[in-house]
């Protein structure tokens, strides 16, 4: 058996394509680790759930549902909206949950040295940068400068699509035959992708970009987006 | 009503003198978060919970009790036994939980944030540093230098006893007030402390520099220790 590494993967598009890449392009044994901080959109996590049983992966979540609520965001807190406008700096400052990547990575980096592994993956990407801090690969290095700190043993983060834009994660992603039906996105949750917030419109553009469709949404809504976009 | 600080406080001699320090010497209103990460000296969160309440300080107590059951350690895994001998980097190995003065800083932080709060105490102290690496000055700056740029907003970190040796901390302790009766240190959380456990040993020492009896322990009791180290 290859050696393990840890993938904190949400069940999105990006960390479910990292979980593919650790596994076939790095060939480690991923040991998925994902986080119930009570967000709006557990749907992500079920098709992470689904995922990890299909590839028979050790699947961990981590219960802080009720540690999230304490947290002022969109995201955690169904009193304050999540904005369902455009992906920019100012419009998704509110569904910043936060310093939660901090805490995800120290959490699996715990989780990581209890079981004697050393690598956690994790799939911060270009795109996210501009309203997410710590998305940036200054923050990743601290994280690394950190842990060297923190513990007499080691343990490492890599972000290995810190300078990949979403499009280009989606093509990876392609190539190496993730089924994007079974990734979630959008910050609602709801039955369908709202198609309006911040990261449906991200997700949206980064398939337009490859000539690809969003398996999420069927063909004559997706022509009806194009349109639009053009 | 002067300006609120996050002092993460476990019930324990530390952190239960520092958030008299912050209220009684920086003049701060503390918000007192405490971790419930399933440790087996939960007696402590009852110390700190019922002392909250008794000086009317919001209290929040962030339940990581499942999450905890992961992380390997003598604190959260009862098939291991906590080391009942003198308080050393070897024996005490196994009592560090992974990485968890880093994610409950993280967290800590997280809360400060959703609170509007910008300052987080810290109760790490010289004694604790030959085994955890994590109460060491170094530590401190890179928990703050993460935290610089993992957020778009500021939150810092002080730790005001990090110089200081736990006998120096129940010396300030006392001065300030502190009922040591309403304070627990024992790792194993049972209803009379150990007396032979590394914190209990490193509390014994601690009061008898300074010629003080600990409360928890009786006066025949007491009396008993201190002809043993002598």
């Amino acid at each position: 058996m290859s050696q393990k590494a840890v993938v904190i993967c949400s069940g999105g598009l990006d960390s479910t394509t990292l979980l593919y890449y650790v596994k076939l392009k790095r060939h480690l044994t991923p040991v998925v680790v994902s986080f119930n901080y009570g967000q709006a959109h557990q749907k992500e996590l079920n098709c992470i759930k689904s995922l990890s049983k299909s590839l028979k992966l050790e699947h961990i979540i981590v219960d802080l549902s009720k540690f999230g609520r304490l947290l002022k965001s969109s995201l955690t807190q169904t009193s304050i909206q999540t904005p369902l406008t455009h992906y920019t700096h100012q419009t998704q400052q509110i569904t910043v949950v936060p310093f939660r990547n901090s805490w995800m990575l120290l959490i699996a980096a715990g989780i990581a040295r209890s079981k004697d592994i050393n690598l956690v993956f994790y799939g911060a990407h270009r795109n996210d940068q501009t309203v997410y801090a710590d998305c940036r690969p200054i923050f990743v290095e601290q994280i690394n400068k950190l842990l060297e700190v923190a513990d007499y043993q080691q343990v490492k983060v890599e972000a290995p699509f810190i300078s990949l834009t979403k499009a280009q994660i989606v093509k990876l992603g392609y190539e190496l035959g993730v089924d994007f039906r079974r990734t979630w996105s959008c910050y609602l949750g709801r039955r369908y992708p709202c198609l309006k917030c911040g990261t449906c419109q991200e997700r949206i553009e980064a398939f337009e970009k490859n000539d690809l469709r969003d398996p999420l949404v069927g063909e004559r809504r997706w022509k009806k987006i194009l349109k639009k976009l053009k």
